[in-house]
């Protein structure tokens, strides 16, 4: 009963953001598909990359001081090709701790990433949006701030993430400011800072620090805490840009957290060839996470890993099938092996609207997201188009099946002596039926996971409602929860400061649209 | 490189049936939940069940004979209880084999059902149809051809099942021999034999007989292979009525199969919870396993599972949630632990039409299922609306992602030099892309599945297509493929004489249309 009373702690099933939702502790085991011999060629595959092989550190002297100064000179036709010995760089990962717990500024929303637990937030980086009054069009910061405010409301999603579309009305030299401030200010969940460029990322850390406070990021951060974090791409194969190296060099350097994803198009960015894949991204992410944790030992790090297949017809990405989702079980496997948090999958499809495609794809997708454990899951809502897109309705059906996810992770099989019911069974003659037992009774309130956009009715009454599909109930349900958003209450002072540092950094920085 | 042409061989990704497609080899790992203790705890409540609380046999009594002949008198108010020592009960269920063959009249197309072995059969039992054309509407033989065609041809599925949907404009004393005469004619896939009477299984079994002549079915029997199975449910709770001791008779005591499944609705025909209802599932799919060996030492047996969950709303049944979910989880390392081969699962749905509701639910229902092991997996496309409608659209689309199953089963992980790629890393640079590297020209062309349904070009391509969803695209497959359909060949005489049979049989058997 325990678990049964944490589990319904961890997952309400309304709307209304004053209930906790912080994350998901799973009881679920996780899913191994490979075995002792399995690993340890996938291992070695990741040891020859890293020694033999080498990963560059592009156009970032700083970097390449700081791995000098650990003593490993960069080679390569470019000088800039780091190729260190394993067991020195699995030795540094290990300083990364397992798990760590990033604050919200309404500690309820605290989430915990890493070992067991899994946090879900939204799609990051689209730069259309699409909906079924306003189809498809550029994001814009209109749009950006509904969408963070669904998110917010959302129980199922347990962090906002950042870039859930791109405010493409704002110069992209300035949005990172936006960005940041609507989602402290729109919600009290916790949230991701910008990385594209290194003075972008100092803002979202110096903002961060803003909210919570120089002594309590800093005393937090000795904790193993963090109040704000990072996601960025290596530039696959085997390469680190400077857009990643510095905004490791920002994050990790204050103790807060980075997660680093490789995004391998499975054929382009990697060998044609799951197994090689994998192993590249567990590669390319560890070394980052060995170079975080010499600009600082200890700093959170979260290894991530994007893995897509590809259409033989015509070269594009495609979402949802076998080999992804088999990528997703591997990379939960290998990052555990590791010890690291682990970013892996999403609710992810290529489809450009919210039909039976988009669905099937990114149900498969998710599924196996969340068997495999990943910690922490980026796009786990709103993703359309290969993720050129973000869908309003797509967001709430997504999210509304995360809540089926959240329960299967959270509860596992219950065996408890309320499990097995046996009082019921001298209730009930054989062909009857347990509707009114005593055991029913007790517990038919807590039995089932109740989606909110499946239907369920019969045809008739289904037809009655007017025969609308899922796509066309989400519709109506964002719209709903936007009439009743209410925003989180925030100190004014807090406020006051963001809204001015925001202004001075608008006044100093250049208007520039690319 | 042998897995792979394994592989390769048994998942082609055309339509025409030519191709061999006999069923899924698997490779991946079982996904196991319960550790030992809750194993043994389930096992407990299992036993609990077959020795305490006993289960019905109703309405036969030649089954009773056969309980009392083996020592068992019945009990109860009935006088039709089982109660058995479990130990003995468990010894019976070892009697029957852990995997089987059973034959199709194309050899090529046999499947072997129980162990690593996957099996997709298509939606059974359904009254109504749907298609983007027709609309909703009863089925009837016509409709019933078509499906049976396009199971034929459909690469993805091994089995055409029996009832794809009711053919209603046939008498029900006499519309069994139509479906059977139509599966043998127009496909020459394995399918099932029919079980709601006594005379009708007995119908089922005399025309496999017919087919594959009596001689070699009672020699292939005695070898433990099959010609023709039946699919019967209990009536749960605890309750195995006429209908289903019946058809054990009929086909256990000719050596053929028979899947016995348990429909649960976790709530009415089972206790609240998951474990609870498993238990029970187990010990009534146990208990007629048991009974089928009494019938025939060494009797081809499938336990059966099907548990739905509730809506709180009206009680109504909803599918893909998490609890069946984790169902087919826990019954797939039941059925191992027991040894016997498994039905669970499918491509289940509570909606209406192929919208995302539709695939949401039947991708989480059918990824559980197909990570479970289910050996046999009915109701694996087509189906709508509880089970009351089998979607012509919707058995294209489910099926075009069985595929993605089938690889994803079939090969697991591999870790081979190949899928290691080393070579290609000497020739691509740190941010360069392997799509010319010699791995990747020697390997793209079997590196993914391809599906035929999903649509992965960029919004511009798929726009200037007429922005189809994949409903629409899944209404043209399925017209082209009817326009290609070929009936397989048949031995003239051996037609002759099955038309003969069913004529006969029509003349003896009344109208009756309940």
């Amino acid at each position: 009963m325990a678990r049964r009373s944490r589990a319904l702690r961890r997952s309400p099933q309304t709307d209304t953001a004053s209930l906790p939702s912080p994350y998901i502790q799973r009881e679920l085991p996780f899913f191994d598909v490979l075995n002792e011999e399995q690993l340890q060629r996938m291992e070695a595959q990741v040891d020859w990359l890293l020694e033999d092989v080498g990963i560059a550190f592009r156009d970032d002297p700083a970097a390449l001081e700081i791995w000098c100064a650990a003593g490993v000179a960069p080679t390569g036709e470019h000088g800039d090709l780091i190729k260190a010995d394993a067991k020195w760089i699995r030795d540094l990962c290990a300083k990364a701790p397992g798990q760590f717990t990033q604050l919200a500024r309404n500690p309820a929303r605290n989430v915990t990433i890493g070992g067991e637990n899994q946090v879900f937030a939204p799609i990051y980086g689209a730069p259309f949006v699409r909906d079924l009054a306003g189809g498809r069009r550029y994001g814009n910061m209109a749009d950006f701030e509904k969408l963070v405010k669904l998110a917010y409301m959302h129980p199922n999603l347990h962090h906002t993430g950042l870039v859930i579309t791109e405010p493409t009305d704002i110069p992209v030299s300035k949005r990172h400011l936006d960005m940041v401030f609507a989602h402290i200010t729109l919600s009290d969940k916790p949230h991701l800072g910008a990385i594209t460029e290194k003075s972008r990322a100092q803002d979202s850390v110096d903002m961060a620090e803003i909210l919570f406070g120089r002594a309590r990021m800093d005393a937090e951060a000795a904790q193993g805490n963090i109040c704000i974090m990072g996601n960025v791409n290596t530039n696959s194969p085997l390469l680190v840009d400077k857009v990643a190296s510095e905004a490791i060099q920002v994050y990790s350097a204050r103790g807060q957290g980075m997660i680093v994803t490789p995004f391998i198009l499975t054929g382009a960015m990697g060998p044609v060839s799951t197994a090689a894949s994998v192993a590249q991204a567990v590669a390319e992410a560890m070394i980052c996470c060995a170079f975080a944790q010499l600009v600082r030992p200890g700093a959170p790090f979260v290894m991530g890993n994007f893995l897509s297949s590809m259409s033989l017809k015509s070269g594009a990405p495609t979402f949802g099938m076998p080999e992804p989702v088999l990528s997703n079980y591997v990379i939960g496997q290998m990052a555990r092996r590791v010890g690291l948090p682990l970013r892996c999958g999403g609710s992810l499809t290529a489809s450009k609207i919210e039909d039976a495609q988009a669905a099937y794809e990114s149900a498969d997708s998710m599924h196996s997201t969340m068997l495999a454990g990943s910690n922490f899951t980026l796009h786990a809502a709103g993703w359309l188009e290969g993720g050129l897109a973000t869908g309003f309705e797509k967001l709430i059906m997504d999210a509304d099946r995360l809540g089926s996810y959240q329960k299967l992770g959270g509860l596992g099989l219950e065996t408890d002596e309320n499990a097995f019911a046996r009082d019921a069974y001298g209730e009930v003659q054989p062909g009857g039926h347990f509707l009114g037992s005593g055991h029913t009774m007790r517990n038919y309130q807590t039995a089932f996971y109740e989606p909110k956009l499946s239907d369920s009715e019969n045809v008739e009454s289904w037809e009655e409602g007017g025969s609308k599909d899922m796509r066309q109930r989400a519709f109506e349900r964002w719209n709903d929860m936007l009439n009743q958003y209410e925003t989180p209450p925030i100190d004014i002072a807090t406020k006051e400061e963001l809204t001015a540092y925001v202004a001075r950094r608008k006044e100093e920085l250049p208007d520039a649209w690319y």
